[in-house]
């Protein structure tokens, strides 16, 4: 860049970066050598179009600046083959055929900027940049000279060092197949998908095309969780999901929880490579049925990235998951890794498509809490920052700038609806929301699949047609929660008799008692009923759950958090004031409290939309404190003092004022079962 | 090192390097930090024993030092283990056991050095040095902890950095796989079979045993010919052969020659894929055979390194090699190429097996002559070096340390006894040498397969069972050549009349007239004569192949060469005298013409045992200065002139005096059916 002060003086916005270049500089160039953000696929060759800049003519007092009419050279006949051909947007140029004449002010629209953020639906701490792995460049090669004799790939090699400084690269044998072909058929020119490792500077080229080729690449981020694998069929270029869907872990048939699957690989030889082939195969077949749903071809996508617990993580790698099931939970890898989609037997994307799997941060703690913490980024918070993502384990982060922590709690899998005398999968006919009067004891309910509370008009003809099945994960938390608060169950967690409470509800079921949300036998339904079992399974759960935090917090040394972020695709779920009333979470100001929706997937999204995400959490994970719950002693104190649910009196500076707690007390002899909750005596 | 001048002296031999070590040194320690070439897998542990030395007791005057019989620590419970369960040779120490006490000679034996060079059959220019790509590391890895969890793979990276200095590391997840299971069964030891990159530092795990295994590595050294596929399965530890193999080229099937086989991809679409598969299933069905003749599993074949010509190499690859048969010639690629073998569809290795194949020149100069130019070093040469590999193409070479150029000749295949009237394959049955008596005109022969010259006693009986068949590529030339040495053949290339010859045995073939080399007719054989139209092919031929040679010494400036070799399988079995007789290379000392055996083969053996030579080779390619016979319009003039078989009057000062050339002439008036040589009247 020249510094002649006669120079035109080019200001980009938004950037406000500035220099001054000679005049016929064309605007791409001039954007190039101050660094601004502007797309080129074609190289400046009036091809792409992703250089589309917006002048800016007139007065800008800004900027200090008068843009004068002329301020660039005359819109030109491959600007205007363009707009006949595709259409360019009224005020629009191409940077790389319009050049600067005079002072001038170039508005760089967010869609030309390569490293554009995208706009994410649920809110979060992070901004998604566009920075994928997997790019197009559209290059021109020199034809081959018998002079200097050299090969169609060396020629490409330098074409491509020189007209995009990508260096070395390299070619699987089923590319440079067809690199002659191609290069003659675009008569010496290609537009190649080059991928990028997070670790090197290896560029390899995954697939190439004749000539120019708008080729629209797709990636997948899957989220692969021990019940349902869930995928987003992803657009490179601008972050958008094309189409999303789930599929049910086809290895439940092996296992309900990971820990049946461990135990599966223990007692039948080659039983983890059956697992292994089954979850590929369901992730094969979900690829496919998502590439068809977005009309695109398989071709188009190149990548895949994964994110789960390390049981998951460890039956789709092929390695055998038994070291996870006993001490010292000893992972086959701790960093990422970076396969070709077919050693994962992914034939439903491109022959040369790659495979990311983000790191586990310890033998309990998985990648799918690496893609949390990509997500919500405790290391980047200033104030201490609580996470937790409740599954079948909970794994459960804390930290803020200073340092962060991390571990896992073995909740068991009462919070996703298993285990629970009336559970089920978060599923249409479930019941997910409760609500129960404190006066009359009464409930009301929704039910996934009907738009209305089970009080409103219509939701009887709604319900006859979908049926009332069971409860779900979050359901059971909330009814759980409701009875607490409407007196229904004690601190110590005893569900009270008919007498007791007043309502008819609660029916005696044996030395204990039950409290009944639904009764649908009229109709040939279930009964839909809280058991005693029932709460002492979410107890169990809650008191894991807590004890894992508390946990960490001892680690840090502190009793208080500034934050809570409840994540997973349950987290999204509970309502905070309900996990509360439970005691799952450690105190916290209740509007500190948020769901942060399924951020797992969020940060396999991310990993997959930014390659320096993908060194960003590797160093990351590298650098969380890990802490093993199975052999921290306090963890077990934490667990058993944890197991009451909250009292009317306890300190619980945030709860109370906003939920009353009834003070009850249903200890009565020969109703308690031994649950191991601390008792107090209470007045009468 | 430490260079207190009181410390012991160690002086290491053959190398000559010292150095003075504190008392109580492993020699393998002192050999290391001196740079001397003292072998280890095990890292110093006492297990592997490779680094066996020989200390030297008594006075040296050579190294002025005596060295007293305490001068080593005394043989230790680690070595008395070693000697009682595999024997220690006498004299022979453990370099980790033992330590240095006072000053000492220690000799390392040539089975303890690393880099050992192989003693190689035939002799040639180039030392083979063992530095193979892929050698075995034991270590020894940390145990997990759960205090400090870290995956198995990450530890095993570590341990190789640390005790081998080797980074970064990667794994397949084939045998990321298999890494739990042998660490836990090896007691936290493994032994991994590393592969290291030739153009990067990149290693890359192939294989990986539990504990300490002295598994022995293979390559396989593969000349992929036109017309048969030769490969040698070669020990990696010292580059010994453990057994060799030939079978046809499958492809055949599809065209004799290149250019047929060109044409028959440029024809049926799909016929160079299938070509691709008919040549990958010989390779990889004489890899098993190999295996099972050696007696070894395929699994520990790690590598497989390819020399052959652009087309071969491109069918191959799986690289149409359409673009090969038509101006201007371009390469698919001229670098070498590594891939799995996997890539190339050869099962009957290691599942992770490389693929090296080494690079082609230019399109019409293959890996082939790469492989020459490795064995045969041109660049190396004090004195101008013409080499030439003959074949369908002649690949020639011209060179010294100043430069070196490279070029092919069009010679088609009668050197190789096609296009001859009695030509076959050299194979049992075959004429291969021929000798003419000058005055009786009465030949003499050896016939493959046959201990005896056709006049000795016992022949008869061996012709009988094995049958003269035909006359092969070495013995079409030695018999021309005779001819015309017994002047049966004059400088035109026209053969005699029994008349003008005085022997019976040249026999009249409408206007033109044959020699009849052996008449098997009585007893229901051919009858094997050399036509007019034979000598015509190998005027052809050689004329092509003295014009390739020509056109680099005029491109180098020169007309004399002060070496020529003859490479090839054929290059071999051709008489330096006999070629220069026919003017099939230019005038040479006759002692300074020698065969190089099969140098393209060496190359290969070479680019397998030596990861050094590899990067090597790239880079001499690049140097060489490329002559593409086909624009060069001094080639047809050379060619033209060069049709003509030497004259008695020649300037040809090697031949003069050491064979006597008859000045005949048989140009009789429609005798000669337009021959392009130069005709010259002669005196009756």
């Amino acid at each position: 860049m020249t510094s002649d002060t006669t120079d035109p003086l080019v200001i980009f916005t938004p950037s406000g970066k500035r220099g001054r270049f000679p005049a016929g500089t064309p605007v791409l160039t001039a954007a190039r050598q101050l660094g601004v953000d502007l797309d080129s696929v074609c190289g400046g060759r009036g091809i792409c179009s992703k250089c589309q800049v917006t002048p800016s003519y007139g007065q800008f007092s800004k900027h200090g600046v008068t843009v004068a009419d002329d301020a660039l050279s005359a819109w030109n006949s491959v600007e205007d083959r363009y707009d006949r051909k595709r259409g360019l947007a009224a005020g629009r140029r191409l940077g790389c055929q319009a050049t600067v004449q005079r002072d001038v002010v170039i508005d760089v629209p967010e869609t030309s900027q390569v490293h554009r953020q995208v706009v994410r639906k649920a809110a979060s701490t992070r901004v998604m940049v566009m920075d994928p792995a997997t790019k197009l460049y559209y290059v021109e090669v020199a034809e081959p000279d018998m002079h200097d004799p050299s090969g169609d790939f060396e020629r490409l090699a330098a074409a491509l060092a020189e007209q995009w400084d990508i260096a070395p690269v390299t070619a699987p044998l089923s590319v440079m197949t067809r690199l002659q072909t191609a290069l003659r058929k675009g008569n010496w020119a290609v537009t190649v998908a080059l991928h990028r490792g997070h670790t090197d500077e290896h560029y390899r080229i995954l697939d190439l095309y004749p000539g120019f080729k708008e080729q629209r690449l797709f990636g997948l981020a899957i989220d692969l969780g021990s019940t349902t694998i869930a995928a987003h069929l992803t657009d490179l270029r601008d972050g958008t999901v094309a189409a999303s869907a789930g599929v049910m872990n086809p290895q439940i048939r092996f296992g309900e929880d990971l820990m049946s699957r461990v135990s599966y690989a223990m007692m039948n030889p080659g039983g983890d490579a059956e697992m292994t082939r089954a979850v590929r195969a369901a992730i094969d077949g979900l690829a496919a049925s998502l590439a068809e749903e977005a009309g695109i071809a398989p071709v188009q996508i190149m990548e895949a990235v994964f994110v789960c617990n390390p049981v998951m993580h460890h039956l789709l790698l092929g390695l055998d998951p038994v070291e996870l099931g006993q001490a010292p939970f000893a992972l086959a890898t701790s960093r990422s890794v970076s396969a070709e989609a077919r050693e994962l037997d992914l034939s439903a994307l491109n022959a040369n498509a790659r495979a990311f799997v983000l790191p586990c941060i310890a033998g309990h703690v998985g990648a799918d809490a690496a893609a949390v913490a990509l997500t919500e980024q405790p290391g980047a918070q200033d104030k201490l920052t609580l996470i937790v993502d409740v599954g079948t384990n909970a794994e459960i982060l804390l930290g803020d700038r200073s340092r962060v922590l991390a571990c896992s709690s073995p909740t068991g899998p009462a919070f996703e609806g298993a285990q629970i005398s009336s559970g089920q999968r978060a599923a249409p006919g479930a019941i997910e929301r409760v609500e129960i009067d404190p006066a009359t004891k009464e409930p009301r309910f929704r039910v996934i699949g009907i738009d209305h509370w089970s009080d409103e008009p219509g939701f009887a003809e709604a319900a006859a047609a979908t049926g009332i099945t069971g409860i779900c994960g979050s359901g059971i938390i909330e009814a759980v929660a409701e009875m607490r608060m409407a007196g229904l169950v004690d601190a110590s967690g005893l569900i009270g008799s008919a007498d007791q409470t007043g309502t008819a509800r609660c029916i005696t079921e044996g030395r204990t008692h039950a409290y009944v949300l639904h009764d649908g036998t009229a109709a040939g339904g279930p009964l839909i009923s809280v058991t005693q079992g029932d709460i002492r399974a979410i107890q169990l759960a809650k008191s894991a759950l807590y004890a894992g935090a508390r946990l960490l917090m001892d680690e840090r040394g502190t009793d208080t958090v500034d934050r809570v972020v409840l994540a997973g695709a349950f987290g999204a779920h509970i309502s905070p004031k309900h996990a509360m009333v439970l005691g799952m979470i450690p105190d916290a100001a209740l509007d500190k409290v948020t769901g942060a929706g399924n951020a797992a997937g969020t940060g396999a999204r991310i990993a997959l939309c930014s390659v320096a995400a993908r060194a960003e959490i590797e160093q990351t994970v590298r650098e969380i404190t890990k802490v093993e719950t199975a052999i921290a002693p306090a963890f077990q104190a934490h667990f058993v003092n944890a197991n009451a649910l909250p009292h009317a009196t306890d300190p619980f500076p945030t709860l109370r004022g906003i939920v009353p707690l009834p003070d009850v007390s249903y200890n009565t002899r020969g109703q308690d079962e031994g649950g191991s909750g601390r008792k107090r005596r209470r007045r009468a």
